[in-house]
């Protein structure tokens, strides 16, 4: 029954929703020491959330002897230097997302962390979001059979802060900062023991003038012949766009996390100075989320990775999933670059296999049934193929 | 940052929604002892929940040295002796919705908490989903201009336990049991300081073999000239149905948190054993909601509970709000009965007024502006109303 | 397969939805002739619908001898005398909502057609949109069982042209301009058969500077116990909101025409002119309607007025609807100012009568059924009433 | 004001929808003569819907002298066939979807018409929905700027009748029964001068005993830079998924033609017979459209054909996109056997050209603009980029 006491790096956006939500719940972890590059936000953060410690020295802030988790939420480029220190310190670490820049350097900061034997947590807060979180323990029970496609979308007009622009800082543009959560939504989706084999993707940049890709789009095909897809984009008008969709032989999931989630509102704009949040607009209509640092999925996110440093186990997303987010990002940047195919590499697979997607080889009459609908009387519709003679036929039947 | 041992009173539906959300989050706050009427029902609770201690006594569970709060989650014709109990025992109590099953038995609960001194909170959940929140804030920063009707509605196929089924317990039917949401979210959108005047309301018992109401709305109208609506069923197909609007002079809010929130599944079931909770079927196209303890309010109610208690505040829904809304589903029953607009009678009322909505006035060239419209072009086009002759026309105007 | 060659009176709005849908489809029914009290508004109405007769002179429009159907699209007070010359002039006459301002003139103008045997049909466009259509069949197939609540809303900033705003003129304010449409809606899928008996009905003026209410909600209970609820309003914000909810025994039906149709369009403002139609605004989230006219029943309207006229049988929607929906209109106003449920006052009903809703009475072990659920593991989870006792249990049954 | 005679060609589902498209309006265009391989379906089609001539015979049925329209609806084997027939004997043709089996094919077919100077139109229906025709509207407006992607969806649980699933017929699987409707879609938002340049795409059999592909997904990469995505399935469960969305620099349009349209309905199956068209089940909750003829664009698509045949101009579809949209489906099949990105051969290309999508190259204080953002309190919020360092930064801006 007793919390955490948490070194948070980073003050920025990510810094500020991890605070948020751990101070904003009536939780047992709470952040104890703030590192910020810049004393004065530092100060002002612990300010703000009552911190009792900030400082600009990192390794001053990992070593903090009243903390036992450092929580990196520094740019992309800042990570594997985050991790190790943490790691030479004997501490639990829990790192944002993108784990690192490319799968090279998420094996490394893998590594580091099996090796020291340090517990770590992968912070991909959309796998949590609750709505995820249920669909996939659908897909799980069987619900809508076997998954055959998974598609992600993460749309928005472009990220806050100047770093995640400079493809040199964050390791590249919409698909490091938006596919990474796509690739491992896919996963959960389509099943983690399930092997990314390879990727086809287009990544083009339309619209800013920066080098960096502000719209992608990805197929990732996977052993069992379930395809994955994600659309991502730096571009797109009218807030931001979350999207999710399985289909499965016996089934289909739609969920939406941001814009149409049963929350509606107009507003002439001449009322009153209430601006709804990552909206675009302060009048007309908006749709604003209820909790968004529930919705977005930090809540059972931080709640998974205390609990599972509590009874040693594993997170439900590891330092290991962030490096075959990374690998697969690889094979994107990879088939964006050669216009082909790109097989995902992967020289660290632990997955443990995924058996094909089951053609049903029923037959109806000595002939192959392709389909059956029901009629509203009650009675089949089948569709046959003849396999000597490859002639299709239809047929109702009263069974 | 020390939290509260509860005592847990009542191991039904309410208790252990109750109980999923202090022990689902990792939260300060724990059930340390909980009361059912069977020894057997308790136990297993118990157990489940990891609650050291169980009993079948009320005052022994409500006196239990260890715990400093107790909650009410008993039917509701037990909610006076409960919360006396607690009063004398000089605990801080929390009791779920309705208050009571009428306004004279709300002002005797409420006496009785005023005069002990103890703490007093009222566990209206609705009013604290994410969603209702958020959009109150808005109202409250006149996002919408003033506001002109509130309505909510809460319909389902009927309630799960046979208590509530009884109007001797319950005090009614689908009115007392989700018309005392309705009321108080349309009070916090109208603005609890706005007094409710008088109800006209129908109920009536359309479907089910029993007396009590099984269907009713009813029609509340403010101080200000707002106007409240509430539509209530136990005979609703196709889930839980719970939708709020609000008009104002400057714009609208619609919240749906159940059956429309962004997540949509179907399945031919023939897949797995998931059934989604609450609905009706578990095949064909299902409305999962995410996190079902967030969404409809519960953690954010018990935060506010104990932030009141642990700051020395008042909550933001008190057992005098709970005496309210009982007063005016007593107009709401005696208008049924009498077939006409019944005053609301508050012995006790607190608020501190509300001003009329406003009437526009302007004019135009010395007329009465009706209403205008902007027109593609840019230009105005106004209806104007003659005082003195009475005449409608209408102009377009190049400002 | 020849048309009818048609005589419109009047070029407001009505007058231009009715020839846009006359006109805009290949169909072979065109308006001949064109009344306008102003010579320069038939002039260019003519001009710009190809319409190759254009008059100010009323009578003359309604005995042009090349046309065989009059269409009434005048402002309210003037149905009456425009109803009466086609009657004179032995042509068929459609005429447009609401029939007439009270239930006193709809009878005199049904006594009219019907003694000088005319045909006529009353223009109700929005029990006739194609989801309407389809809903009420699903009705009356028995879909959704028996009918318990029937509800319709229509609302929107207040209308386009002076007259409406005139009470004189109009007879009314939102009531008899919106709540007609929502009378007939109800009426029709609570049964046409099944006898309105009474209403209670709140009206207000909260926001416009004008005497006729600019918002109402009324609740008419009919023969089988079924309840009618609308909702009008000349002020809300974002458009136009036309919704219709039904509840059944075994079902619910909920549709949409305006407002979430499955065209939503995000704009920055800053591209381009196009204004989308009935919307606040030209920029943010907008909500376009399909086809304007089919959707909100024009198109199968006509059809079904000429249809019938061809066939020698009685439209859907006829003269005598319309003064059911006057009588029931008037009842509204009644009770809004007396304050009280009223009398719907019929001295002409037609209808055949309507069984009412049956109440379940099914038994269990001797106990009557109050409520079954069905559990996860197929068991069933009943609610019993013993009737001798009153006490109320739940079993776990095996069937 | 007078009508066309058309002879149908085919009385399978396509020849069903056209006949109850033209019969079912009051308009001035009626099916003359049908042909059907089958005497006996043939007959009862003619009887059912009221057609004076119906014969087996294939040229009889063309050549008919009272007819001057030819509509082909038969499998798409046959087209050719029968649109030479049609040329042959002087006849306007209109063609249903897709034109032929490869652009091979359809070049011969297009060349036939152009040789025999006949009017001639592409029956692509879904680019006709009055939500497609409207949204297409407000992109050549501008209303969204320019466009950066287009994409278009259809999914359902595979074809009515055997033809479609034997590739040799067909021209093969999803592709062609579907893609047709996605690409034309696609370069109707595009602009059909807008030269489609190359192709990926995926294409697999995963569920259904079949050769031809049950699942694809293509990118078609147009000249301006615009990116177009369609994605076509057989195994879709839950209806029929029709859905476009297209991305521009100053907006988003999102068009939902068929399961969420406004239209919800839940049954508990035990009310009645009703079942609901092309859903899976005939319970639970159910999404019906309300006008399928015209939602699915075949009141526009005809009404636009013959009012260019009258008007002596092209209609919108042309054999001509017939032939591009067969040009990219080769190019897509091509792509998805070879792997890699496949060109799209188009040896007559008659487009006027696209410039490309513009990137903004605003300065601002000598450094790029790289995005910009209103915060509440007014301000501008700028990410700027130093080009002669590379530099990334964030400054706050009062203007």
């Amino acid at each position: 029954m007793t919390g955490h006491k948490v070194t948070m790096l980073g003050t920025g956006l990510i810094g500020l929703f991890y605070t948020m939500t751990l101070h904003g719940q009536r939780g047992r972890d709470r952040v104890h020491v703030v590192y910020s590059r810049s004393e004065e936000r530092g100060r002002s953060f612990a300010a703000e959330w009552d911190i009792p410690v900030h400082t600009t020295d990192l390794e001053e802030a990992v070593a903090h002897p009243e903390t036992d988790v450092v929580v990196v939420g520094v740019p992309n480029h800042l990570h594997e230097e985050a991790v190790a220190l943490a790691a030479r310190h004997g501490k639990a670490v829990l790192c944002t997302k993108p784990l690192a820049r490319n799968a090279e350097e998420a094996k490394r900061i893998l590594d580091t962390v099996e090796g020291a034997g340090v517990f770590a947590g992968y912070l991909e807060d959309l796998v949590y979001t609750p709505k995820t979180l249920k669909a996939v323990a659908a897909v799980r029970a069987g619900q809508i059979g076997q998954v055959t496609w998974a598609r992600s979308r993460e749309t928005h007009p472009g990220p806050h802060s100047a770093w995640f622009w400079d493809a040199e800082q964050a390791g590249g543009g919409a698909i490091v900062d938006l596919g990474c959560h796509c690739v491992e939504i896919i996963r959960s989706f389509v099943g983690k023991e399930n092997r990314p084999l390879e990727v086809v993707c287009w990544a083009d940049t339309l619209v800013h003038p920066i080098e960096a890709e502000d719209n992608a789009i990805a197929l990732i095909r996977f052993e069992s012949g379930a395809m994955g897809q994600f659309e991502v984009s730096w571009t797109f008008r009218g807030g931001m766009d979350l999207r999710d969709e399985v289909a499965g032989t016996e089934g289909t999931i739609w969920t939406n996390h941001f814009l149409r989630t049963g929350f509606e509102m107009f507003s002439s704009g001449e009322g009153g100075g209430y601006v709804a949040e990552k909206a675009e607009t302060a009048s007309g209509w908006m749709f604003p989320v209820g909790d968004e640092v529930s919705e977005l999925g930090y809540v059972d996110m931080f709640r998974d990775m205390f609990d599972a440093l509590d009874e040693g186990r594993q997170p439900m997303e590891t330092f290991y999933d962030g490096y075959v987010v990374n690998a697969i990002m690889d094979a994107c940047y990879g088939s964006a670059k050669r216009r082909a195919w790109e097989p995902v590499e992967l020289a660290d697979w632990r997955g443990t296999g995924a058996a094909p997607i089951t053609r049903s080889q029923r037959t109806h009459d000595g002939k192959l049934v392709i389909k059956e609908e029901k009629m509203p009387d009650g009675r089949l519709r089948l569709i046959l193929k003849d396999e000597r003679t490859g002639e299709f036929t239809d047929v109702v039947s009263s069974v």
